[in-house]
Parts: C-alpha cells; sequence; structure tokens
C-alpha cells in the first residue's frame, strides 16, 4: 500500500475506503491506472473491511476474489470501497467497488468480491 | 510490469511466463510478495497469452478474472503462468498460476481463472 | 426454470426477481434447497435482468459467474435477484442475490457476480 | 443429483467424475443441458473430491465457486471432473472441468474454480 502510495481515507466498522492518487509508478503510457493498481487497492479494501469486525490478536488473509473491470481506470484518484457482506466466525465476505474520481465526475471502474479468513494468533511467550 | 521489475521468460502460442524477482518494492516486512504483486503478474501472463493467438492490429483488455491465493508468497522469484483455455472470436478464457521458486524447490501460490475479451483496432486515417 | 418450479415475479428494466418455492425436487434430506436450485435462479435472475435492456432480435448468454453461499438456503421459498451493474455494447456484468423467505424472515443465502454477452441474431431469410 | 439423474462414476483421492445423461428434465426446448444442470454437477464433483481427502466424521460445504461457460452443452451425457489443487486443514480449492460426450467426441463445455470448507461434525451423545 505504501509503496503503491495509496492511504485508507475512511474506516467504519465493516467498510473501509482507501485511495489512490495519479502518479507514474501506478499508471501506464496512457495515463490509466494499471489493472494492478486497482485490484491491489480493491483487495486491501475488503481486507481491512473484514479486519475492522475481528477480536484483537487476530489477522486477516484474501482466501479469493473475483473481480470485474468495468471501464477505463481515468481520474485524479481511484477510490477502493470494501464492505462486509457477511462476517461469520472463519470466513468473511466482502463486496469490492473501485471508483474513478475526475474532479466532481465518479465512474465505478471495477466491481468485486472476496473471501477472508480469520487467523487467530496464539500468544508468544 | 517494469514498475514491478517483472520479465516475460517464456512466449508460446498461448502460454506466456512471467517472472517477478524478490525486490523490497514488492515484498512486506516479513519478506512475502504483496498479493498485488502475485495477482498483477497473474494477470498480465494472461493477457500476453491471449494476445499471441489474436490477429495484428487487435488488443487485448482483461473482462475478469478470479484468483485462490494458496500459500504465503515466499522465494527467491515468483512465476506466473498464463495458459490459454478456449480462445474464442470474441472472447478468451485463460488459467492463471502463480509458483513461487526458492532454490529448486517450486510451490504453487496462486491459481486463477480469467476472461478476456479482443479488441479489434480500426485504422486510423 | 419451469423444471425448478421458479417463476419471473418482477420485471424491471436492469433488475429481475425469481422465486422458487420449496419443493422435494430441489431440497435434500434436510429440507435445505440444493446449491444447484439457488446457482440456477441466481443466474436466471442475472439473465432476464441483462436481457431486459437489450435491443429486440438479441439474446444473452452467460460468460461466467461466481456466487458465494453465505448460509443455509432454508425458508418457504428463495427469491433470486439479478441487477445490471453496467450493460456494454458487447458484455453485461451483473449482481445475483438470493434470499431465503421463512414467513416474515428474509435471510441472505448467496451473493454473486455474473458476467453476460449479448448474441445479436441475424434474420434469418 | 438423484433428482438430475447424474451418478458418481470414478472416485479417486482428489479426484471425482459425475455424469449426466441427457434427459429432458435437464435439457432445453433446443436440445442443450441447462446451465444450471452443468454448473450443479461441476459443483458437486469438486465437494466429493474435496470430501475423499478429509477424515472421518466431517462434512463438507461449498464456499464459493466461479464458472466460466465455455460452449453450447450438446451431446449424449455430461461428464463432471473435480480435482483437488490444495487441501488445507480447513480449506481445499479444486478445479472443475465439464466435458460434453457425443460419440466419440469430447468437448470442454465449463471450467471452474471451488473453495470448500471441511465440517468437523461433534459425536453426538
Amino acid at each position: 500500500m505504501e509503496h503503491l502510495g495509496a492511504t485508507l481515507t475512511r474506516i467504519y466498522p465493516g467498510c473501509v475506503h482507501i485511495e489512490l492518487p495519479r502518479r507514474p509508478e501506478v499508471t501506464q503510457q496512457h495515463g490509466y491506472f494499471h489493472a494492478g493498481a486497482t485490484s491491489a487497492i480493491a483487495d486491501s479494501a475488503g481486507g481491512y473491511a473484514a479486519f475492522t469486525l475481528f477480536p484483537p490478536d487476530s489477522s486477516v488473509l484474501t482466501v479469493e476474489y473475483k473481480i470485474n473491470l468495468l471501464a477505463p481506470a481515468e481520474g485524479d484518484y481511484l477510490e477502493a470501497i470494501g464492505t462486509v457482506l457477511k462476517s461469520g466466525r472463519t470466513l468473511t465476505v466482502c463486496q469490492l467497488e473501485v471508483v474513478a474520481v475526475e474532479g466532481d465526475r465518479r465512474t465505478s471502474i471495477a466491481t468485486g468480491q472476496q473471501t477472508l479468513i480469520q487467523i487467530v494468533s496464539r500468544p508468544e511467550r
């Protein structure tokens, strides 16, 4: 996330927003954001969203996700929104959305669905 | 791809390999490759694999993909393998695999499935 | 659909509801609806939803879908809701949801995402 | 499965085949197998394949699957093949394939990827 230059901008229980400003490192020759960057912030937003509902001393791993790329990722910045759809004891399912923001215009550029697993850390002694 | 430091290492009709060496920019604090890097090279390997079967003057876009993360992405380098399962007139379906290589040991760390669309470029006049 | 005993209950532009009442043919020994029935009505709801936005003389095919099964499919009937997220010239992306209804209680039992392709029928002469 | 008329034809450790003969109940007006039937046997083949590697007193649930429909499901019978790609303590990942068989000809009509969870049954007393 730091390497990409992305930042968490909103953290609610079960919902996290991540913003990624346009920078040469995450864009192609035509100025579009890389699909890899789009997917990475979507995956992270879902991971953090799941994590907000977990007990302390636990961590989260992405089991799998599926993402549809809907439109060219063009804009001043991308906003990824991860929302928990179902929070189970072991598994959590999140909805992922990525919006490209250019001035006042918001365009949905990707939509996804993600499964995560809660890892309970055993205390180290 | 260049930003990540990845290179195409094998190009066959319908199958492309991409390698990503371990570098600080694509690894976490624990030395694992980022899930975002894993997904990015998997998506690219499938895209290039589809492209090998396309006519000249066409290009390729990822419609969607789904990826399961199977094991921690730990090793000297990652190798992503994209293989065309079905090449249609409009749509292509690829299988994606990512292997972590440490010395002689190869561990499958991700497996995926991808749908791509062929974009026929109209000649510019 | 007829074989399953399912019926279209609501048809809006870009959104279709399908209901499947509990019957021995679509339930297991424990009274739960089969996962196959859940997926079938979800896939159909998305297909019809996409179709509502298509021009006459066209038809629709499911390219792929992904579905998460969230809870046991238990109730008087299942309701599948297909909603178009993005309607393109060639491809359409739908969100799928299946709810189990028991009296007043509605439980989300499955959520999915689907890609469809519009097939333009050429007139037969 | 019984309702569809499908039968398990091969059971290996980590791999199961299911066959579904053409019958009016699982085909459309044009003689193609329903997408719902294709998906149902693919999901079941993966579930049984995962189950072959589980300890006694455990059961299996599909967490999610993704399936690409590659070609019309036309033939004397469909054969679904579920193969375990990764068998973990909690989660199992399977590859799914469905082949349509017409005489000597075998056509791959669907390919998928599935995540399953092992449920350990506590002994009832």
